[in-house]
């Protein structure tokens, strides 16, 4: 597992990777956060991905507590995948993929728009600093140590 | 290349994925940006990714456009590699992948604190509508199809 070769990042960004940082993971989740899709063969037709590699990924995400498998039918016996939590909290990160994506690889325009249920407005993902209040810019950032800083690195 | 498979897709988020998605790449531009890291030494040390690995990560950056190679001594020759826009426009998604792993993969409490320079407060990603300008929640986010739904899909 490519996961493995992670063990000396103590680092939060290499810890969602190593979660959820498989590309076709990221399709399965946003197709589940913004398709609603919980099940196989829905996942499946839309991402048109092969049955085994969706089968370990599913499997994966349960196993990490990203999704819950729950009995839909008894019989047959199926299951459908729904996201837990931890899993619907993954969608800022597949909105920032996407407006990196609507900007530098999307010549033809956004294939999709985000809107605010409440006003039909395009949503924006601001940087914003919870003691000044202001809107930050890029190159307002600074980092620094944290208190995990010390911790030893995720195995 | 695992990136073929995405032929079907045409979503921003994919191509993001595409680009950068590969696990090690998104640790690169992680240095790149907020440790101002440009030379392939320093990648090296602080990754501890095989050379190789790192060398055509490296190049890969340089043909899509998010990195520039810059000759920094000319005897012997050596480059250094520096974020373009495009690149630096990165920093969200970097940004988002943190936030989660901070909030669930990080018992010990964040390894790295992101501050805004100006007044050292804690930043916070928020999802603003860009019409009535309220703050949304995720369950407030819909999605439809943009202007780019008919293209053909990215190869």
């Amino acid at each position: 597992m490519l996961g493995r070769t992670y063990e000396g990042q103590n680092c939060s960004a290499a810890r969602a990777l190593e979660l959820i940082g498989e590309r076709w993971s990221l399709l399965i989740v946003r197709d589940a956060v913004f398709g609603g899709t919980t099940r196989f063969a829905d996942f499946q037709r839309s991402l048109g991905i092969a049955r085994n590699i969706l089968a370990a990924r599913l499997d994966r995400f349960v196993d990490e507590g990203i999704m819950e498998r729950r009995l839909y039918s008894e019989r047959p016996a199926h299951h459908e995948y729904v996201l837990t939590e931890r899993g619907r909290d993954l969608q800022s990160i597949i909105l920032a993929l996407t407006r990196w994506g609507d900007r530098w690889a999307a010549p033809a325009g956004p294939p999709v728009l985000f809107e605010h249920v409440d006003c039909g407005g395009r949503l924006e993902q601001q940087l914003v600093c919870t003691v000044c209040g202001d809107t930050t810019t890029p190159e307002q950032v600074v980092s620094r140590p944290g208190p995990g800083a010390t911790a030893p690195a995720a195995a």
